[in-house]
């Protein structure tokens, strides 16, 4: 039995993408409708003064900070496979959740979690024995930040394993994002793939949380034990949708809160 | 009245500044004569798994661990000059002496010490109010390392006062580097500017310790008030100087110890 | 006497900034109101995807493609100094304008010029010696293509002497900057500095050109020798400014050509 | 019929990967015993000073030079898989050979062929379209180099293809490598992949030459149609490999000489 009602939910959104002088997404407006933020850590986007600004936008708005490190690939937002041994990879990781821990501990935040980033979250949603192996690196050297992965039965079950070493893996849904009878995501090559409308979001949002699983597109019931749901921020559709997220979850009773308490 | 007797003396080098396939230093040779290790951080060199295998090569040895950021200039190997704001250089001091925690931590060892490298060392020497500045914040995030950088009048006399700020300063000097009238370094375009004899070099650092001061290029007398000294291991001489240094201190009773029990 | 007519002006502007998932400047609009296009080349701004996109880009609104070369600082987007030796900052301008003529010779243009970026366009407005070396080096490898650099009193003599070692000189002015009296670019740091208002904007860049001059901060007269005005497209108010000038010229019988016509 | 007489043989050898402070390889050792070299271009090795010395030595011993692109992926040394759209390997390839070819014109030299990298080179080999692809954009910007890639039975059917289109591939053979029985590269975590005795690879090289063909790992003559052979020169094995072969070819009376002789 969970130790959350099964209507607590909370809220994450991957920011600080910004780099140099090139400025991505809205950050300053989606942070007021979340509660967890996955902040980019400079190897596939963001530069150590924008992690510094968005740590400091965290504080403000009392958003739980969380670390979002990707492959070394600048050139293609991490969304692009390169192909590392194990140690390279944990390295790579190490590396960037250290850098990010030295501004959670500039403004005096704690890390909650960890979520990886593009084409490194697909990779390890496939490969449990290197999931394991980063989670555990992660629990040695950061004192057990939440692991943030993609909702699937798969997932479900590893979750169960994984709390017995003492690691946390949190669960996510994508409101905006259509699924497979298999309970994956339907790749955005798919033209129903993305959902725009905000309205539709919202009430699926709803549905996970309230209903534990969704219809996949060809109207399967799809289970999901889900922590947190994710969300977008880059254009003014996603943030409506976020925006009436929030006002449908308060007329349903639906309480947000972060990953800290729901795990 | 320094807390330590004067026979008391921390050794530190520079080490961990290979890059993927290629290899500087002889790290596994030099480290055996050292007790501070200066730990490059990856944006004038190193990788991750270049500071994961050298913080492992420290365990081993136990010798004391420091950060040792620079400048974002692989190719320039961080002895350019690169002129940033205040907050744009502290963020980036910040986002390397963090990620090198983060190997510090998955292998349970504590942050000495940072010294800056190359440029950036060269740099912040001659800027009090940046100098305070990094020294604050690394404090602020790191808990209070130790902050290493050359030992001067000037810097003796910077000393005191961020004693009063609770921030530790330890001095160095170089036993194979010829000094000014002003007890600046002779820049390395003067012929007589690095030592090469090991016996030379040894002699010069046990005068260094015992007589706390060296004869000039003038052969004018400098007062030192230093706590380590920095020696190289890149070449076969600099590693017979540092065991011949060792050799020289035990016969003259000069004891050897990390900055952690000096300062 | 130059061999154009007083009302022949090239128009040049900076594209082709946008690196990776990140997207900065319309260029699309913009290149409708000019005849030069400075490229920017992958080390402070652009990739190799984006260079290539943004020659196409120019093939099909025939406007002459230059290379734009900048220090290797994508995070400071090239606007901070960096101390390079003549040697290796002539090799980083020869590497990135070779690799900008491989997209070139990929679609059939040539190389009309090259105008550095940023704080190394700045540098070498600064340094006569450096300038030359470069400017020669340019020669020497692709052919003599025109070198664009700021219009002052002093660059205007270096035009001439320039020309008799058979390199070209552009000189531009900014019709959207202020100038000293002295006629430098009045630093951004005034709040004078730039011009926002499309129509004097556009009045300015006529008196350039038919009066080849401009009043500075103070209501001196400043006189130029100019080949080429610099405009901006990053904004609304600029792409405006850029369609107002076009149409005041047309009145004025102020006539638009590429460098190629003009020098 | 080949137009060049069985005993004419190109001899070639990457070259140039140092970058900045670090130096990997002897490149004035075994320059000496080669026809080709494979200039590795900034991405997974080298810099532009690295560049420029490296054309610069390959003019003063009449040595034809060759670009040498790679992945983006200094860490990896571009020995890690990159999954890269056709579209974005192109661009990456242009622009480092292009980057490439402004060294070559500032000190007037051909660009006599392209040779990929590590991985780059292994994943072409095994996609003909991409290959295609590659080498027909590389013939549009660059004048049509020689592309040199792996001597195997499918390479060879591609070459008389390629011919056709006025494509020219090389093939080539490594002797100091143990073949499979399908005339693949027996992969390096085999015990016997390299061979380390200078007189038995010098053997083989003349094998090759003389007789078309090498035996492979389970004895099986596999046949060869080969243009150059590829030699190593980065341990004292190598170079001293390098010489023998070259005295052997002489009293076999096995001519060598450059790609540009032999397609």
């Amino acid at each position: 039995m969970p130790k959350h009602s099964k209507n607590l939910i909370d809220i994450n959104c991957d920011m600080g993408e910004s780099f140099g002088a090139y400025q991505i997404g809205n950050d300053e407006e989606i942070i007021r409708y979340i509660t967890s933020a996955n902040i980019a850590c400079g190897f596939h986007a963001s530069d150590p003064n924008v992690m510094e600004r968005t740590v400091k936008l965290c504080k403000l708005h009392r958003v739980m900070p969380g670390a979002h490190p990707g492959y070394r690939d600048l050139i293609g937002f991490g969304r692009r496979f390169l192909d590392m041994k194990a140690d390279e990879l944990i390295n790579d990781i190490i590396y960037q959740v250290g850098a990010f821990t030295g501004f959670l501990k500039l403004h005096d935040l704690p890390l909650q979690h960890v979520k990886l980033h593009g084409a490194l979250y697909n990779y390890l949603v496939t490969d449990e024995d290197m999931l394991l192996s980063v989670a555990t690196a992660l629990k040695k050297a950061f004192g057990n930040p939440v692991f943030l992965t993609l909702g699937t039965a798969k997932m479900s079950r590893l979750k169960r394993g994984f709390r017995k070493r003492g690691i946390r893996l949190a669960l996510e849904a994508f409101p905006d994002r259509m699924y497979t009878d298999d309970g994956e995501l339907l790749p955005r090559k798919h033209q129903e793939a993305v959902l725009k409308d905000p309205d539709a979001i919202a009430a699926r949002a709803v549905r996970m949380v309230k209903e534990k699983g969704i219809h996949s597109i060809n109207n399967h019931w799809i289970e999901m034990d889900i922590d947190t749901l994710c969300i977008h921020g880059d254009n003014f559709e996603s943030i409506e949708a976020a925006r009436m997220m929030r006002e449908k979850f308060k007329k349903e009773h639906i309480e947000i809160g972060p990953l800290a308490k729901i795990l």
